[in-house]
């Protein structure tokens, strides 16, 4: 079903794709797999670093029969050009369409994590990295997280939530902006919400004014929410968003409006350190459920007490992605 | 009979257990191994560079038909808070307990070298990173060097010296303090000392003053050989240490003293260039075997003679590494 | 026929191996391979970056159903002591030979890459990393590029060659230096130089005056051609060099003269950069086809037109070290 397919975002899979490989991935993490990918090559290209997704993707591939590379930036890979017809001589010794090209040769997929490098959101925003190597792969590519998109994660999550609740259509997600010293990605709440709106939940996104998700990521939420029955609000008011939610996911993203500009950027987020999921606030949801990709700044993003309670799925997500991550590789490469 | 243990020290397994490692590890040396872990896989997380033991551990698993991830601390990892129930507001991105769960959601076993980190011993010897890791992770936890321990290298040492010498009991072992310019880990002589003890051999220790090993696991080593019939001398005099030992073992470490305080810790040091391995002690010995753990400084912790000598054990013994490691995942994961 | 042989350069092979090798590749690109190589290791040891060759060996090897281990200087290796007895209380930690050894314990071939790391082309011209652990390693040694050699890239070039042409023989192979702004190794000139003289072709070295090759490989190709019934030529005419060639293979390398010299090579360097390969260069040619080892500076090198013509083979020559690599290890651990 979706054989030889690109996993770069969520978008352009059908709530019927999403479906199929939700029970794929239940089929195999209860009866195990075989090693259908005995004497395929799976190449992880990294510009910046990982644990979870690094690890996940290699066992993922590698329990399949599969042979996993895995080549880092700076250490492996040359400074890559992306612009079309660019005459070479600055800093890039390479053009990202013939490194997409040649690991095309040597592999049957490709897998890449790129977040931001620009001082631009304009820029920034095209994903240039990513979009250079899905155009010049030809080879199935898997999205490790980019500027925009963290598909692998949200399917993971709409597994751990399925596993919770069973279907998911009309169960109130509350996605919610939570302070960390850093600007994080926004490539988790952007995949989130999509998941979201492609399962058909009642989705709140709530967020400080000045931490909008980008607007074409917005774009799709609301145009696949109407497609699905899904709903969306978006609030800043976090005690409204919590409040009867069947689960609360926690992210932390930085101001696309400040991209660029880390001191803007902190001063506007130190305003909001009291931005933290609390036992209370916890209190006042439906069914208590806890989510949050990882890495978390416990007692800052969440407090201890809800980051460990009984009804937190953060460790099981995180395990999830290995499920979801092996009924991808298995049916892209099938 | 060791089935889901932690391999992190020696202490914690009998003599009986160390015999039984032992046995297999001669087994699969001379009779082969098939893939007994055929669909399992290991998470190497690397705080501190490593060759030999990056090396030996990734081969031995899978050569058993297991999947080798390999993560390396900055590269990989978040940099991780330690201590419970702290606010993460500063450097740290990760909890250890985090990092140590989520990687038991993918990996079968997780395995770990974290060397010194701290400024003063008393902090230092907790070995926190190694403990944190122990405490959370819901897998078997291997050792591949922390501050404290090094299990792997000193039964891979006792495997050597059985080849030579069969039972180990009464065999006099002299491990011996040699200079080098740099302040090396306890590990090694610690483990050396432990196994020694457990082996029941006439163990002496030879150090300049203040070079004394950790007093806890100085504690471990003669507690241990009360159990076992063996003895422990320590001395300052390299002569005396050597003359009639079956093998000598030699090894540089830094002063506990003046950890933390490396000005001072050089000066001390240097008082003691001399103390290094030659033919002429060598042919003091009983039966001149030598050993060293590797990386070890040519002509300045022993000489060339010594180290390429027939009767040099060096290379065996980092050989038998792989031997023992595959015999320890092979029971382990059992 | 070349069981147990080292793979460190062209030189040592007859063109009877190239051949069998040859034709092992092809035959395994056309029909596939097993996995004869279950059970056996490879440990890659990388003194300098890598892509193609990283990817390509660890595919290669893992392919045939081997296991890789990927060992990284600095990350992993000890500073390296070259010199025989020297006195080891510098900054190397640990000797060539006793890291040779040691790796010869765990892995059944090592695979190594070591560029420049010398002021003067006199000691660089000796490969002492290369040298040494050739010399004792005690398992086959491969060449994933020194300072003189790249014989699997050479060797992968063959391949290509043949796919197109068949028999090589008499045809023209124009061997043109292109600017780049970094004095880039000489391995592949070298490398390529020798493949050419073994197969019999009439070859054009051609490159700005101060660019000499190392005189040493000059010779063997020299020696090798006038065994085979080939015929070398040097010259400075990029046009008279491409004028009536079957292929022309772009590369750009450093002045012997001048290593260890940055800003004077620079100086010297930059007076040529007009040396690109053009569309109008290319249809002087009598075959058109364009070869490059990569990574190659787009419009600085070589003209997009050129390097994206039909008749570029740039792709195709990565590519086809796989299939090289995977026959000669499948023949040399036969």
């Amino acid at each position: 079903m979706i054989q030889g397919r690109d996993v770069v975002t969520l978008e352009t899979f059908s709530p019927e794709e999403l479906r199929f490989v939700l029970d794929r991935a239940k089929d195999m993490k209860r009866d195990g797999h075989g090693t259908p990918l005995q004497g395929r090559a799976l190449a992880m290209v990294f510009f910046n670093p990982s644990l979870r997704t690094r690890a996940s993707f290699a066992i993922a591939f590698s329990s399949l029969g599969g042979t996993v590379v895995d080549l880092t930036a700076e250490r492996d890979i040359w400074n890559l050009e992306l612009r079309e017809g660019a005459v070479m001589a600055g800093v890039a010794e390479e053009h990202a369409k013939d490194a997409a090209r040649v690991l095309s040769e040597y592999a049957d997929a490709i897998a890449i994590r790129s977040l931001a490098r620009h001082d631009d959101w304009a820029t920034e925003r095209r994903d240039l990295v990513l979009v250079s190597f899905q155009k010049h792969a030809s080879v199935p590519l898997f999205n490790m997280e980019s500027v925009l998109e963290h598909p692998c994660q949200a399917w993971g999550d709409a597994l751990t939530l399925e596993e919770e609740f069973g279907d998911l259509r009309g169960k109130k997600l509350a996605l919610t902006w939570v302070y960390s010293p850093n600007a994080r990605p926004l490539a988790v709440p952007h995949a989130v919400g999509i998941m979201a709106a492609k399962m058909g939940m009642q989705l709140t996104i709530c967020h400080p004014e000045g931490y909008e998700l980008d607007h074409g990521a917005l774009d799709v939420v609301h145009r696949t929410a109407a497609e699905t029955g899904g709903t969306v609000r978006v609030t800043n008011d976090l005690t409204e968003a919590t409040t009867g939610a069947h689960a609360v996911y926690a992210a932390s993203w930085g101001s696309t409006n400040l991209h660029g500009r880390p001191d803007e950027e902190r001063h506007l987020r130190s305003r909001h350190t009291e931005r933290r999921i609390t036992a209370d606030l916890m209190a006042r949801t439906q069914s208590g459920r806890f989510l949050h990709s990882m890495p978390i700044r416990r007692n800052v993003e969440a407090d201890d007490a809800v980051i460990d309670a009984s009804s937190s799925l953060v460790i099981r997500q995180a395990g999830n992605r290995l499920h979801i991550q092996r009924a991808l590789f298995a049916e892209v490469l099938a």
